[in-house]
């Protein structure tokens, strides 16, 4: 290899993730120095199955679809997003508007609301969104991924679209049979009221709700030293903080602690806990209480939230796939734990940011962590066969000179709606057609020769089974549609 | 309005296309100004039955997609545009690789197929492209938009996937049902060898054809004028290319100019015109040959194409389209002229660029003007009453405290796939919830009352003719699968 050549494939490989197998050591470095991905065919069709039973139970539920531009201006995402800021993506000044791209879908929707006078709607959307390597990250993560965001918007009765939500989830993690899972629910309010109560000061809600949302990935004893050493708290508040979060259960937990003696003084846990208790109730309509569990730890990162927060989690663990780039982006997609593919919750204060008069309009809403979905099916798939095209035929020929009759029949398939292709060649082998068939999962060949064209028929290969049978020209449409159901 | 009020509206304004109606002038010069969209609803619901024709069409051609990030290294892009190159997006050094937004399909499609040593793939692409504005243009365009690519990349037998393309663009706007349209056809090295028997100097070719270009747009006076004043040509030399650019036909005219005493000396207008033929013998087979015109003044913009070019122009104008960006930026975005739809060609050098060994591969393919059909297909649809939903059932109540039945039966509908919605509101009016199915277009509602629940049925009422029956709990999923087939 010259140097030339060695440089130029190192660039490549920096930057794009290689699809050509790796020895182990080397391929794990270069792998976590990879952040920006091509799909090739067989990732497509994955993610198109997956988008299509994402979809579809969003159109099940009534949504319509919006889309918004990859850029937005600077200031709309300035102040939404914390110290993760950093993050985001900033285009260069070359004249114009400063624009950064869109870091997640949730702000660019608020905007939309206000700036489009919305006060209801309910709608998903599903684009990519972009984040900078964070520098001092050691483990590697994608710069551009899907998510796929589901929100209800409007002024309506307590809980019933939290609910759906919920029931969303539900839906969409069995039929993508990923395994059991279950949705971890809480309530801003509830932890609120929880902090208050144990003498948490008010201006370290935010940081105790941060430190409470590393209980998945860190035992009690670590979450409380953070607490005690680094936030400043009195090891009496924390370890009040400690009885709490153990805490897990369903409507009967919201109804003990409506009766806590401490909690039932503060008026925010009991709107939270009361709401709570609605919600169970309309969970147990949509049958969903079984993967569903009331959980005080529950906290997540973002500050938008004002309500109801959840967050659903892989049982299974699915072992080869710990400490891929596309895991650990998963997990990030979706701001929560690894483990987790799906979160969100309520947040009625952000379309308000964007109102010239600060008008608000409630939100509930739901982010699919699609790419640590699209993982897990890729890794059960590795092994498998997955087609890449939905071909139903192959119009072929074993004797020379068919050309002509072959792109006829060809044509005459695709103009009554038949999935066909025909190798480009003009004299290619039998043998070469079948493989291609073979290949490509093609489940039937629609053989010409002189005899055929003499009869009036067509010989039909099953590629599998290799039998074939003459059908006449004029039934082969329907021959093709009845075995390619 | 307060100032602040004020200021905020005309920062959203410039930014992003505005969805409310202005009076004429104002609106106008607001609209020219804009270059982002959000795309609503009743748009989306429109791209995505767009979108259906025309993914349906290229899986029916046994197409497979692929993916390929937004960013682009900025050296990937460099040296492939030409003078359009400064309408690239880069992104701002943030301490990392440098780069830019990709600025079509086909560049990262060859840097993909190099990359991947991939020789054959027939694949289609559909994702968003980015261009900055011009800031010397007076008129406005997108600085986003969708491209929607399908490309054979392969050594194959001369024409065959190259009337295949066709074929798809013939498909593609038959199905869109936009009106008559006609496919002009040419070839590079037909051009070129025009250009040489002509007389026009080697150095001046690409110059040449680009002012032959603009034939669309211009009269042949005008293109005369500029190839003799701008360009240098002498008016001998423009005289006789002006012969040649008026001359149109089919496999005729290929034939007739085979025979003709200059250009049958020159090689490669010879083989252009060999295939010429041939591909008129291949789109005769595929019957497309009533839309397809030789046309010997098509050039198109793009330095790279290297045989067959093609573009297809819509015969009816729209004349309420005229001057909207739209148009404009979906006459721009197949880099053609005002009224096409579609282009393509051969371009069997692009690949090579990308392998370190400098190895072809030969790639034709074709780009759906996309945001062009939108438009179109917007402004036909922009007195109709689009439907942004799939729903087809409304679980209702006439009486009060109904809420949970009507969660519980959404629920089973559900469960069943069945597309319901349900209000979020504990006591609704029937009267909003008929309204709610006349605004969105439910077709049906399904209502309950006292004395329904107790019969075990539900009142299934037809909202457009406003019948109502009585059908029993049981059938109710195959009555309502039955009536929104």
């Amino acid at each position: 290899m010259t140097y030339d050549c060695f440089l130029f494939r190192r660039l490549f490989a920096l930057f794009y993730r290689r699809r050509v197998p790796l020895p182990p050591p080397a391929g794990l470095i270069l792998r976590l120095q990879l952040r920006l991905t091509d799909y090739n065919p067989k990732q497509m069709a994955i993610r198109e199955k997956v988008f299509n039973i994402i979809i579809s139970c969003f159109k099940r539920h009534g949504a319509e679809t919006i889309d918004s531009p990859v850029f937005e201006l600077k200031e709309t995402l300035t102040g939404k997003y914390g110290e993760d800021s950093k993050l985001i993506y900033d285009l260069k000044d070359q004249g114009g508007e400063l624009l950064s791209l869109r870091y997640d879908l949730t702000v660019p929707f608020a905007r939309y609301l206000a700036m489009n006078k919305i006060t209801n709607i309910k709608r998903y959307h599903i684009a990519k969104v972009y984040r900078r390597d964070n520098p001092a990250m050691t483990r590697g993560r994608y710069r551009e991924f899907y998510q796929c965001d589901f929100d209800i918007a409007g002024q309506y009765d307590a809980m019933i679209p939290d609910a759906e939500c919920l029931k969303i989830v539900y839906e969409i993690l069995n039929e993508l049979d990923l395994g059991d899972f279950r949705i971890k629910v809480n309530d801003r309010r509830i932890l609120d009221g929880m902090f208050a109560v144990c003498g948490v000061p008010d201006e370290k809600f935010r940081t105790i709700c941060s430190t409470v949302d590393k209980l998945d990935k860190m035992a009690w004893e670590d979450v409380k030293k953070e607490m005690v050493n680094e936030k400043g708290l009195s090891e009496d508040v924390a370890d009040r903080i400690g009885e709490y979060v153990s805490m897990q259960g369903g409507q009967d937990l919201a109804e003990r602690l409506l009766q806590d003696p401490k909690l039932s003084q503060n008026k925010q846990a009991c709107a939270g806990l009361t709401d709570m208790k609605l919600l169970f109730s309309y969970l147990e309509l949509f049958q969903v209480t079984d993967k569903v569990v009331f959980d005080l730890s529950l906290a997540r990162g973002l500050d938008y939230y004002t309500g109801v927060i959840y967050e659903a989690i892989l049982s299974q663990t699915i072992p080869a796939l710990v400490s891929t780039p596309a895991e650990q982006n998963g997990a990030d997609e979706a701001g929560v734990s690894v483990g987790s593919v799906a979160g969100g919750g309520r947040y009625d204060g952000l379309v308000g940011m964007f109102d010239p008069k600060g008008r608000k309009v409630p939100c509930v809403g739901v982010s699919i962590g699609i790419e640590r979905i699209f993982s897990i099916m890729e890794q059960k798939a590795s092994s498998e066969k997955v087609r890449t095209t939905e071909t139903q035929v192959l119009v072929a020929s074993a004797q020379k000179n068919l050309l002509e009759e072959r792109l006829k029949l060809t044509n005459a398939l695709w103009n009554e709606g038949i999935k066909a292709e025909v190798l480009y060649k003009k004299n290619p082998k039998l043998l070469s057609q079948l493989q291609h068939c073979e290949e490509t999962g093609i489940p039937l060949v629609a053989i010409l020769g002189e005899q055929e064209l003499k009869d009036g028929v067509v010989k039909l290969r099953n590629v599998v089974s290799r039998e074939e049978v003459d059908v006449p020209r004029a039934d082969l449409v329907d021959e093709i549609k009845k075995r390619t159901l």
